[in-house]
């Protein structure tokens, strides 16, 4: 197995203190207000989503993430394999059980049997499965939009860790003035 | 009184987790390591802080904050005034009563105080009261700059605030191929 070819990358926004959700889940802060631009009305601009989703071979989520994409009412949104790591969810709905895999066990057992599926690079969601491949020092790249509002509580994106992980700056860029996107690289020496 | 002439700024470095100083106060990850470039060695670059220092009528810290200055051993760093607003400290080193003034009392009373000396454009400095002044929606704007470290815990930046604040991205700038500096103003409808 050539390492190169195995990463795990984070894509998620954050408040500019830090939180992925509110007090209460709430995600109604992520888009401009109806009166500024919206995404969706400037030229398909995804910052970047798409492209990342092209690059993955699946996607890997806790279940809180998946519950919440689960009964989003759109169309699914994932045109690759989705991993829950979930210890307590027992069955996924008929209409996903093409799309979606549960994987039981330990954050590495999860990830051998992924990568035993030929799945090597990986989109990692939600803060908890984030935050499990953080304390691995498992993260090699995240792409963070920082939206501008300090929500004073919630879901932190970060969360408490052992030891220090020392990123690369690659690129800034601001999206309808409104975002700001950052990407890091995990600096391995 | 001209509102106009009245504000609050922050400048700050935080960790890409949000952390102002490690768990034990840590500071030695603001810098660069010794092999890459410092800021020190690029022509003087100090990401705008001396243009914010020449707009400043004063600066306001905590007792933590000052405590840190205080018995720094450099030359003392300051050309404007310094307020410390603090309950529990009751004197200032010799050396410094012409540059250091502590205010008691709430924020407001302190805020007058220091408003009725003709000091209006405040510089806001240090985790502590830079949280006070953002309980009371008082930050006018931030200059926040990311260094790519992840620190796994500390002091934190932003704390609980009972309401949303919404800023405006002003600009993103990044030095030495290692900060990002984030500004921002205070989005007030």
């Amino acid at each position: 197995m050539i390492m190169m070819d195995m990463w795990n990358k984070v894509f998620i926004a954050k408040s500019l203190d830090g939180y992925i959700a509110g007090p209460n889940g709430e995600i109604d802060w992520l888009d401009p207000k109806p009166d500024e631009n919206k995404p969706e009305d400037a030229s398909g601009e995804d910052m970047g989503f798409g492209a990342l989703m092209e690059e993955v071979d699946a996607i890997v989520m806790g279940r809180v993430t998946f519950e919440f994409v689960r009964d989003y009412d759109g169309a699914w949104p994932y045109l690759k394999p989705l991993y829950v790591l979930s210890n307590s969810l027992s069955e996924v709905p008929e209409r996903l059980q093409d799309k979606v895999t549960l994987v039981l066990g330990s954050l590495s057992e999860a990830l051998e049997k992924i990568h035993q599926n030929g799945h090597l690079k990986l989109y990692v969601d939600g803060g908890q499965v984030i935050h499990s491949f953080m304390k691995e020092d498992l993260i090699d790249e995240m792409f963070i939009t920082t939206v501008p509002v300090v929500l004073g509580g919630g879901i932190p994106l970060f969360r408490d860790l052992p030891t220090r992980l020392e990123f690369q700056h690659v690129k800034s860029e601001s999206f309808f003035g409104f975002y700001v996107q950052d990407h890091y690289k995990r600096l391995r020496k």
